[in-house]
């Protein structure tokens, strides 16, 4: 059996082109790419529960445990069968997303949502997550003209402390390796910086796997 | 304000009885009758897809997950907004259903679905847990010709890991106040039995709310 996949992951609020990124990044790796919440059949139906404002939205824990149910699936059925045949991955949104909108965002104890992410994964964390830093406005901005979903359409207050949370984690974390980029920059100049970042943690890995610059 | 009102649980395998007399005792009581997954909106949503054969399954850990999200939604708007207003709660099913099925059905760690409970619940567990115990081939005969959900299309051995699950539970949790009954017993002995131990705990408490033996 050859090496196992990597695992790459993209956070940040909607609207700060991670999902480009991300999208374009996978192209060049040859990786596959996917997503959070929804990748599975089973996620597809609690993405709709989760994203759908309605009569019935779920309450914080609700949210939080949903969340975790969509990344359980998620990693079992597709994440990791593709690391294990070697293949990388690429994903718009993993655990982080947890911990800033449910925690950060609603107000959930940290380490509680922490044990919750590492449950749900059975411990897979990624190897690299990848933060597009830009503020709120501009994400708002580049949205407009686009439906809101229910964390959209919360309060601008809710968002703030999303994006702020982001960068709390993105510093704070030990362990876990973090890439914070300006998601202001030019679609091109991030693509670069994030090729540049994975050059300097595995160059002779992406080498050995054909992958050009 | 008055006081709070009490939370009893009926657990066991489909086929104990444990509808029917939930049903009966919450009539006997006027109490809010309320049963697990499924008793909110949102919870019927997760219902469909925790129970429902499909082609994308939710995995162990994503079924105890949705679970455990059905139940965070159930007491954060059903459950601990009625036992606030000093009413009580009789429901089918609750935490000690995802030790059993999910623990020793499923084999995923006792503790650690113990800590998820909780957290889903914010520790809110019933002031009496009781359990019918019946055989695994006296429930399978009580319910021939009704049509099997996702649970009971399981092997065999599933649903007797699941008694046994529960007769373990029973003998061996601490600080969580269990009412073990034979439910191969008459329903009208069954009810007889557990009015007797719901007289046994609370009699005073019962006779001030006018409760009719």
């Amino acid at each position: 059996m050859g090496q196992p996949g990597r695992l790459i992951a993209f956070e940040g609020i909607d609207g700060c082109g991670k999902s480009t990124q991300a999208r374009a990044l996978a192209d060049r790796l040859g990786a596959r790419l996917t997503f959070e919440p929804g990748a599975t059949p089973l996620g597809a139906s609690l993405r709709t529960l989760l994203l759908t404002p309605g009569d019935d939205a779920p309450r914080e824990r609700a949210e939080a445990l949903m969340m975790a149910a969509d990344r359980a699936q998620h990693v079992a059925t597709v994440i990791d069968p593709c690391l294990a045949r070697g293949e990388w991955v690429v994903t718009d949104r993993y655990g982080a997303s947890t911990l800033a909108y449910q925690g950060f965002g609603r107000g959930l104890d940290h380490n509680e949502l922490d044990s919750l992410v590492a449950w749900a994964t059975g411990g897979r964390w990624p190897d690299l997550t990848i933060f597009l830093d830009v503020p709120v406005e501009v994400a708002r901005e580049r949205r407009s003209g686009q439906a809101a979903d229910r964390f959209e359409g919360e309060a601008g207050s809710f968002l703030e402390r999303v994006a702020e949370g982001y960068r709390t984690l993105a510093k704070g974390s030990t362990g876990v390796d973090w890439l914070v980029l300006d998601g202001t920059l030019s679609e091109d100049e991030v693509q670069r910086l994030i090729v540049a970042g994975l050059v300097e943690r595995w160059g002779d890995e992406l080498q050995e796997r054909g992958f050009d610059r």
